[in-house]
C-alpha cells in the first residue's frame, strides 16, 4: 500500500474548486493548463488515461537502436542519427512512452522524438530521457570521479560538478541523470567505491544535497536543470562479501542512522525528484518490493514526491534471485504496491504493461497504487515543464557543453582532490630543476577516468602530458612497468622515479569486485624493484578503491593519492608534485593495512574493542587524513550547551592557524559522541567540515552550527529521540581530532 | 520488564492451597518440603527473604583464591585444598552465596563448603558451583574439540560427550558447566570457532540439543547430571571484522531464522537451565540488557526457567564499552530488567548487590523482576536438588573421572571426526610397510586440545606416539620444521613425509582472532619446500577454524583435517592414515580459497550471484564435504507432500549404498529450499543427516522426517508462517547435494 494514496484523497476534495477556477480561465482540459497548481493538472490528466496509456508511462524505451537510423554503439545515437517514426510507430503505436534511455541524442534529435511522441499519445504526454551522468555528460566534460569530489570535502564544487553535468545534459534534450551515488562506501572489495562520497554518512548526505542542488537547480523547468536520482536506495554499499547486489546484512538502526543519512538531505533538502530502487535485499527484503523503504520513509517521512525506477533489472531480480515472486506479474505487482514507479528493462514491455493492466484488473494492484505510480512518473514530467515548453534550444548545447567555465570546475576539482598520504623529508614538492625524470607504471600514460566515463572521451592529460607541459625543460621518460628490468633501468638513469600506480576500469567499478586490495599484477613488485635502486622514488595512486599499500607506506618517502581525477587529472598531478598545488585533500574512506581487517570504517561502534592475533587492527589511513605542503594547528575550541527545549544549535567554534611558510588548505573537521546513550552510537561522527584556504601566518575562526537533529538516536521504542546529556566535541584535521570540548543537553524535547 | 513476573502472579493464586496440603504432612517451612511442586518451594523461599539475601543469590564468588588454603594457579584449589572459614566468613558473612565459580574442587572440598554456605545461610540455600567444561571437565578426560565433535556428524558421541563430562565434573561436586558454545562459525577470523559446531543453524541446533541431553541427563538431580549454559546467546559468531566481542549487524530475521535456530533445541526440546548473555551488540543493542531476546523470546516463546549468567565482564561492558549506561547501578538494573539474573566478576559484589538493593529501593528495578531473578537462580538450584541432597558421594570421582567408557568416548570421536578432504591416486591408506617416515611439522610432537583445555593435561597421544605405537616396526623421524633446509634433509632420506601443520593455542581460541587463514609462520613455506622433494606428501592439519590452503589443495596428493582431536587425537590421526580407521567426518564449516572471500558459509542467499575480477569467488571446500576410502552412491530419492492442515511430516528416503572396497562411514545429508517465499530464504539449508556405516555392497534406505515447522519462515508481518507451494529436497554426501526432488505444501495452516 502506497503513502501516496493519502495524497490523491486529498485532491479529490481540493479538486472541484480548481476545476472552477480554471474553466473560466481556459478552454483547454486543466491538465495542459499551465497557470494551475501542478497537483491539480496530475490529477486531471491522469483521471483522463486509459489503463493501457497509465501502464505505459511506468516503462523505460531504449533509444538505440529502436528509434533512429544509426548509433555509435549500443547506447549512443551516432553524430546526424535522425528519428525514425516507422520503427516507433511499430514499438508505441499511439499510447505514448514513460521514458527513453540509452540514446545520448543532441537537442535536434530529441526534440523531433519528442515531437512525435506527443503527437502520437492521445493526451499529448511528453517522452522523458533519462541518461546516465555520474561524473560528466556524454562526451562533455569529464570531471574527477565521485571519490575525488568526495576528497576535496568542499561542497560549493559538488554543487557547481552537478550543475555543470545537468547543463550539459540538459542541452542535449536530457532530463534526467542517473547519478549520485549515495551508498556508503563501506566495503573496500566493492568495485562501487569510486562512484560514492565515501564511508560517512554526514558527509555523503552533504555532498548528495550539494549535488543534487546543483543539477537540479532552482527549478527543473529550466534549460540548465535536469532531475537527479540517488542511487542504490538503500544500504548497497555493505555487500556481502564485498560482492555486487550480495544480500545486506543490517538491522533498522543501521539502516536509519547510518545508511539512510547519506541519502535523507538530497530528498529532505535537495527535493531530488527521482530515485533508484536497489538490487540486493536487506535482512530478506528484497529493496525493489520494500514497502517500508519506499513508502513508510521516502515518501512519508521525508515527503518525496518524484518517483522511483528500478535499477536495471531489480525487478527481474525478485524473480530470478530472490525467488520472493512465483511470476514476472507478481514481481512487477509487487515492486509497484510497494513504491517503485517505473521499470529498466526488467521485463519486456508487453510483459511487464500487461502484468500492470492484469493486476489492476484482478484486484491485486490497486487503483490507488496505479494512480500514484502513474502520478509520480507524471509529475517529475510537469515539474520538468515537459507539457509546456517540451523543446530544446537546439543551439544551448555549443554554448554550454565544455564551455571554460565547466573546464575550470573540472580542473579545480582535481587540484582540490589530490590527498597526500606521506610525505617524509619533505621529499615533495618537488624541485622543478630536475634534469631528469623517470615516470614508471600502467598509470602513467592514461587519464584514469573510472566507471561511467569512455577513457577514450576528453582532452586527456595523462600525468606524463602533465609532467611535460609544466616541466618543458626536464627529459621525462616513461615506463609502462610491464618489464620490470627494463623500469629498474630507467629509474637507475633519472634523478628520481615517480611510480603510477593503482587500478584501471577492469578491476574497479560496477561488477568489478576484488577479494585483494593488493596493488594489482606485477606492480608490487615493480614498486619494490625501483625503490630497490636506492632513487628518490614518489608514488602516485590512481585507483577506484582503497589500496592496502601497507609496504609502500613504510618504505616510500612520499605517496600521493589522485584516486580517477578526471581530464585533467594528469595536470592536477604534475602541479601538485612540483608544488603548484598544495595539496589540501582528506580521505573519505579509511585505508586498511591487510584485507583481512575490513571492514575497518572510522565511524565503528566503542564495543569494536577486539584485537588480532597476527597484526595490527588498526587500519593504514584514517579517514579524514591528508597532509598539506604548509603545518596547520587547532586551538581555542568553545562548545555552548542548549537545552533541548530551546531546539537551538550546538555551537561550536575552533580557531585554525597556517603555522607553516606556504599558502595552503585545511579541512576543520568536527566529530561527536554521545557520552551515554539509550543504544549504541559510534565512537566518533562527523558533524560538520569545512575546507579553508589560509596563508602563512593567517588564522581563521570557523564557526558549525550542530543542529539537534543530528544528536538524535533510533532509540528502543523505534522513534527519533535526542537524548539530555553530555556529549563529547572532537575537531581536528582527521578523524584523529583531538581537539576535545564538551556539551550538555538539559531536559527533554516537548 | 520480564516475562516471568506472570508466573509469579499465577503462583499467588496456586499458594494457598499447595500451604495448607504441605502444612498438615510437615512442620518445615514449605521451601524445605521435598514432596511440594518446585515452584511452590520457590515461592515460599522467596517470599521469606530480605532484599540482601536475595541480591546475594545473584551474585558469584571466587572459589580462588577466596575460600581455600592452597591453589594451583587463579582457577584451580590445589590437591588437598582445604576449605578456610575465616575469609569465607568475612567475604559472605551470613546472606548466603549464589555461585561459586574458579575453584575446580574436589567433592570433600565442595562439600566442605557446601554445609558451611548452607549453615552460614539464614534460610539454609544452598551455593551453586560453575566451572568451564566445553571439552572436558578439569584434569578429566579430554575429548575432541567442538568443531570435532560436529565433524562426526553423529549426535550420539554428543549426547556421550556430554553426559560424560557431566558426570566427571559433578563427581567433583560442580553443579554446572559453561557450554555448549552454540554460536554459528560464519566468520573464520574469529578464533572461537573450535568451540562451535561449524555454520549450520541445523546442525548446532541437534548438536546443542544432544549435549544439553547428555549432560542435564534425565533428572538434575542425579549425581551424573550438571545444569549445562549454552553461549553465546546470541548471534556472537558473526562479530565486525572477525573480531571478538564486536558489533553484530544483523537484523531480526536472520537473528531468528540462521542465528537462534541453533540455540532453540536445546531450550525448547533439551531445557537447557542457564544460558550466557554475550558481549556483543546487536544493531545497536548490547546484548546484556536485551529485554526482546531474554524475555519475549528466551523465556517468552521458548519456555526457558533457568537462569541468565552473564558472560565474563558482559554487565560491565554496557557502561564502559557499550556506553548506554551512565553509572554501574544503571547497567546492573538494566541488565537484570532485561533478564540477566547473576553477574559474572561484572562489578565487585559491594558495588553489584548495593545496585540491585538500591535499584529495588528507588523503584528502577521492579519487585516482579527482582524476585523473577531469584527465583530463577534458586530453581537451578531446586532442580538440581541441592537443597535435598546438597552433599556428592566423595567416592564418586574414583569410578567416573577418566573411567574407560569416558576415554572409549573420547577415542570414538576422534576416529568419527577425522574428515579427508583430498587424496589423489588413492595416496590414503599409507602401506604399514613403509620403512621411514619422516613427520614434519610443529603440531607433530604435541596433543593439540583448544581452547578451555591445557594441552598438558591427559594421557598426550601426540601424532608422532600414534605413527610409533601404530608401526612399531617403522622409522618414525620427527623434526618440528623450525629450520627448513634440515626438515627436507630428512624428508628426503624417508619413504614419505607426513606434514603436521595447522594452529595453536596461542593463535585460536577466545580472544585470538586472525587477520588471514594462512598456514601460520613458516608452515606454508616449509609444507612448499618438503613438496618440492618429490617425495610423497601427506599434510594432516591441526587447527581451530578453516584455513586458505589453496596451494596445498591443489598440489598436496592428500589431506587429512583433524582439528583439535583430544588426547587420543594422534592416534586417531595414525590409525587413519594407516587405514585401521576409514574417515567419514565431514566439514561443518566452509573453506574459503581466500581471506578476501569471507564470508564464505553455503547457505547464502540466492541473491549472492556477484563474482570477483581477482580470483574464484567459490570456496575451496563445501560445507559438509569429506571423503573415505570407500565409494559411496544415492539413489531412490522418494518425498510426500503433506497438506499444510495435516501438520504431517515430509517424509523423505533415500537409498546409500557402499559401493566400494571397504567397510565406511557415510553422512546423508538432506538440504532444503523454498522455491517461492515470502522474504528471501537460503539457497540451500540443512534440515537433515544421519551417519551410516555400511560394509561393501551393503546399502541401507534412510528416512527423513522434515518437520513442517522446520519450512517456517519469519515473515514480513514477523510471524512464523509455513508457506504453501513447491520446494526443492536436495539429497548427498556434502552441500553440493545433487540427488533433488520436490514436494508441495498445500494450502494454509488453520
Amino acid at each position: 500500500m502506497r503513502a501516496n494514496g493519502i495524497f490523491f484523497v486529498l485532491l479529490l476534495v481540493a479538486g472541484p474548486l480548481s476545476a472552477q477556477t480554471s474553466s473560466v480561465q481556459d478552454s483547454q482540459p486543466p491538465y495542459k493548463q499551465q497557470n494551475l497548481p501542478t497537483e491539480d493538472r496530475i490529477h486531471d490528466l491522469v483521471s483522463r488515461m486509459t489503463l493501457e496509456e497509465k501502464a505505459r508511462q511506468l516503462d523505460m524505451y531504449a533509444g538505440v537502436p529502436d528509434l533512429i537510423d544509426k548509433a555509435t554503439d549500443k547506447t549512443h545515437a551516432a553524430p546526424g542519427a535522425t528519428f525514425q517514426p516507422a520503427p516507433a510507430e511499430k514499438l508505441l503505436g499511439n499510447l505514448g512512452v514513460g521514458s527513453i534511455h540509452d540514446l545520448y541524442p543532441s537537442a535536434a534529435l530529441a526534440n523531433s522524438i519528442q515531437k512525435w511522441v506527443m503527437q502520437h499519445s492521445r493526451l499529448g504526454i511528453p517522452a522523458l530521457f533519462i541518461e546516465e551522468g555520474l561524473h560528466g555528460y556524454s562526451d562533455g566534460t569529464v570531471f574527477p570521479a565521485p571519490i575525488n569530489l568526495a576528497a576535496t570535502w568542499n561542497t560549493n564544487i559538488a554543487r557547481q560538478t552537478g550543475a555543470a553535468i545537468a547543463s550539459e545534459a540538459r542541452a542535449a534534450g536530457v532530463d534526467m541523470i542517473l547519478a549520485p551515488v549515495l551508498d556508503l562506501a563501506r566495503e573496500p572489495r566493492w568495485g562501487r567505491i569510486e562512484e560514492d562520497f565515501g564511508e560517512d554518512p554526514y558527509l555523503t548526505g552533504q555532498f548528495g544535497l550539494a549535488y543534487v542542488q546543483g543539477a537540479q537547480g532552482d527549478s527543473l523547468a529550466s534549460d540548465r536543470s535536469v532531475v537527479t536520482e540517488p542511487k542504490h536506495f538503500a544500504g548497497h554499499g555493505s555487500p556481502e562479501s564485498g560482492l555486487n547486489t550480495s544480500p545486506v546484512h543490517m538491522g533498522e538502526r543501521e539502516l536509519r542512522t547510518i545508511m539512510l543519512k547519506g541519502f535523507e538531505p538530497a530528498f529532505r533538502e535537495g527535493h531530488a525528484m527521482s530515485v533508484m530502487a536497489a538490487y540486493h535485499e536487506i535482512d530478506g527484503v528484497p529493496v525493489a518490493e520494500d514497502t517500508h523503504l519506499f513508502e513508510d520513509i521516502l515518501r512519508g517521512e521525508w515527503g518525496f514526491r518524484g518517483f522511483v525506477l528500478s535499477d536495471l533489472g531489480a525487478i527481474r531480480r525478485i524473480l530470478e534471485d530472490h525467488h520472493t515472486a512465483a511470476t514476472p506479474n507478481q514481481a512487477i505487482v509487487d515492486s509497484i504496491t510497494a513504491g517503485v514507479d517505473m521499470q529498466f528493462y526488467d521485463f519486456d514491455h508487453a510483459t511487464f504493461q500487461n502484468a500492470v493492466m492484469a493486476g489492476f484488473k484482478d484486484g491485486t494492484l490497486t487503483g490507488e497504487d496505479l494512480d500514484g505510480a502513474v502520478g509520480s512518473v507524471l509529475r517529475v514530467k510537469f515539474k520538468l515543464g515537459l507539457f509546456d515548453h517540451p523543446f530544446t534550444d537546439p543551439t544551448l548545447t555549443e554554448r554550454v557543453k565544455r564551455n571554460p567555465e565547466h573546464l575550470a570546475i573540472s580542473l579545480d576539482s582535481a587540484r582540490q582532490s589530490m590527498t597526500l598520504l606521506k610525505n617524509d623529508n619533505h621529499t615533495l614538492p618537488l624541485p622543478k630543476t630536475l634534469k631528469r625524470i623517470a615516470l614508471i607504471g600502467p598509470n602513467g600514460n592514461v587519464a584514469r577516468y573510472g566507471d561511467y566515463e569512455d577513457e577514450k572521451n576528453g582532452k586527456h592529460i595523462s600525468i606524463l602530458d602533465g609532467l611535460r607541459t609544466l616541466l618543458p625543460d626536464t627529459q621525462v621518460d616513461f615506463d609502462e612497468g610491464t618489464d620490470i628490468p627494463q623500469a629498474v633501468a630507467k629509474a637507475r638513469t633519472a634523478d628520481i622515479a615517480i611510480l603510477a600506480l593503482g587500478e584501471h576500469q577492469g578491476i574497479s567499478g560496477e561488477s568489478f569486485d576484488r577479494q585483494t586490495l593488493d596493488l594489482p599484477g606485477n606492480q608490487e613488485a615493480l614498486l619494490e624493484a625501483v625503490a630497490a635502486t636506492g632513487k628518490p622514488v614518489v608514488l602516485v595512486l590512481e585507483n577506484g578503491r582503497p589500496l592496502t599499500i601497507a609496504w609502500a607506506a613504510e618504505h616510500v618517502p612520499a605517496i600521493l593519492e589522485a584516486w580517477y581525477p578526471g581530464e585533467f587529472g594528469g595536470q592536477a598531478v604534475a602541479e601538485t608534485l612540483f608544488g603548484n598545488n598544495n595539496p589540501g585533500g582528506k580521505l573519505t574512506i579509511t585505508f586498511p593495512r591487510s584485507i583481512g581487517q575490513v571492514p575497518v570504517f572510522y565511524n565503528s561502534d566503542p564495543s569494536k574493542t577486539g584485537k588480532y592475533v597476527d597484526g595490527s587492527s588498526q587500519p593504514l589511513f584514517l579517514f579524514g587524513y591528508g597532509l598539506s605542503y604548509t603545518t596547520f594547528a587547532f586551538g581555542n575550541l568553545a562548545v555552548t550547551s542548549p537545552a533541548a527545549s530551546s531546539n537551538d544549535d550546538v555551537i561550536v567554534t575552533v580557531n585554525v592557524t597556517n603555522t607553516g611558510d606556504k599558502p595552503g588548505d585545511e579541512v576543520a573537521q568536527l566529530y561527536l559522541h554521545h557520552d551515554v546513550s539509550s543504544v549504541e552510537v559510534p565512537n566518533k561522527a562527523l558533524k560538520g567540515f569545512e575546507r579553508l584556504h589560509l596563508n602563512p601566518g593567517e588564522h581563521r575562526t570557523v564557526t558549525f552550527h550542530l543542529k539537534q537533529s543530528e544528536l538524535a538516536v533510533w532509540n528502543l521504542k523505534h522513534q527519533w529521540a535526542v537524548e539530555p546529556g553530555s556529549y563529547t566535541i572532537m575537531v581536528g584535521n582527521s578523524s584523529l581530532a583531538d581537539l576535545k570540548g564538551t556539551f550538555t543537553i538539559t531536559g527533554n524535547k516537548n
